[in-house]
């Protein structure tokens, strides 16, 4: 058993994490795809969505970031918030200016008011029709890239009763298009520029929020209705399974992802 | 917000808890459903089936137990055992004797050896015949009381996507002989003495392991193997989602839970 190490826990909109703080790389330099796994579990572990591990390189915040399963991912939408949190209330960054945070995808910039987070993630982009499936049943979905990729769906109902169902397993996609697998959100309209979501994340599951794929549900929702910007900047509300999140669409064709994020429990583990 | 206050998490074959110490009472003496369904929530939360307090009444150790929702229960099988492991590990008890802990069952007796933890959970009553149903399929089942209600069918295959599927909602019972629900446990047998068992225990849903239901369960299938203890103890091995148990019908018909049983983090909130 390894000596113990700190640990916090947090979330944004229910999308949860463990983070790791490891500031000068001396912690979890060998940070194990079965450790992650060990921190992740639900009932044998503390339990999250993935982990975030704070390391300081090149005189930047640096987000390195793990799926539960243990894969290693570029970005996470809701993560990048929760990890600004952490940076804010450790008093590791300026509160009064804008975070910058490193990450696999490049720099990302956070802003902070009061209880709502928002993270700049970058310019989306739409490449195509295809189509996704769960059990019996397909729909036509949208293929967008948000640094990683997405497929969304307008289905008629998200009841996990009806054809979506638990999503207990990965819904089917084209393979070819989607070789290493994709994040699935399944959409239905709520109200004008409101929309509800759930999603399954390749490598995590069905989880109660996925802010890159709350920004792809965003994208296609708007395009679907005539509403890429021009002149103005367009905001629509999603509901996830956890919480409600506001994403952003940018005269300058990027995407801001808005919602609280919060650090709940610290302390150490020996996992 | 309330000032943060000390928690350890552990589980006992992935049936988890948060642990409050409270040994004089003054930190949660007002402990609310609202703060065991805050601590509970596996997204927002640190997340477990239920809050174990520790508290020292009237010179004994006493497991105030909550479930996962807020409700109070009298008794937790796989709960006693961890709670166990942290007087121990808290230097709290004498390592070298059996561990008395009270509960709103009454006294319970602990023993433990080196990664096992044995409880004795008191005399089984066995109820008679009656039917679980999920969907359209439904089985007889056995009713045993372990202190608390339990209906236990023996079925093919415990796979999600056969008959007894993911368990999403409670099963169906008969509501004259259960009008507060049941503790269902779907069982398959996997050899001598050896069964496999999947439980959706009443206020949590399906969860890893159930402490009472594995007894509930090894009752059953000794009465149906014609193997009641007569002469000398008689012990099965009950596989369960989080792991193995093991349990023993003694010749003065008690029954008594084995099984691993760790602390794992421990930190502070203040959810």
């Amino acid at each position: 058993m390894p000596e113990p190490y700190a640990f916090l826990k947090g979330h944004g909109t229910e999308n949860d994490f463990v983070l790791l703080p490891d500031h000068d790389g001396t912690v979890h330099g060998d940070l194990s795809a079965d450790r992650v796994r060990a921190l992740c579990d639900r009932r044998a572990g503390i339990g999250g969505d993935g982990v975030l591990r704070v390391v300081r390189r090149e005189g930047r915040w640096f987000m390195d970031y793990r799926n539960a399963d243990g894969s290693i991912a570029e970005m996470c939408g809701n993560g990048i918030r929760v990890f600004a949190r952490y940076l804010l209330e450790a008093g590791l960054v300026d509160p009064t200016a804008p975070i910058e945070v490193d990450t696999r995808d490049g720099l990302k910039v956070v802003r902070v008011d009061g209880d709502q987070i928002t993270a700049d993630l970058g310019t989306p982009r739409v490449l195509g029709d295809t189509v996704v499936g769960v059990g019996a049943t397909s729909w036509p979905a949208q293929h967008v890239d948000m640094g990683n990729p997405h497929a969304v769906a307008f289905v008629d109902s998200l009841d996990p009763h009806g054809p979506v169902g638990p999503l207990l397993d990965p819904p089917s996609r084209d393979p070819e298009r989607f070789p290493d697998g994709v994040n699935v959100e399944f959409v239905v309209r709520r109200g004008e520029r409101h929309v509800a979501m759930r999603v399954h994340e390749r490598g995590s599951g069905e989880t109660r929020s996925c802010g890159t794929g709350a920004c792809a549900v965003m994208v296609a929702a708007a395009l679907a209705d005539d509403a890429r910007p021009s002149g103005s900047d367009v905001a629509y509300r999603v509901d996830v399974p956890g919480g409600t999140l506001t994403v952003t669409w940018t005269t300058d064709d990027r995407v801001l992802l808005t919602g609280p994020a919060v650090i709940v429990a610290r302390g150490t583990t020996a996992l």
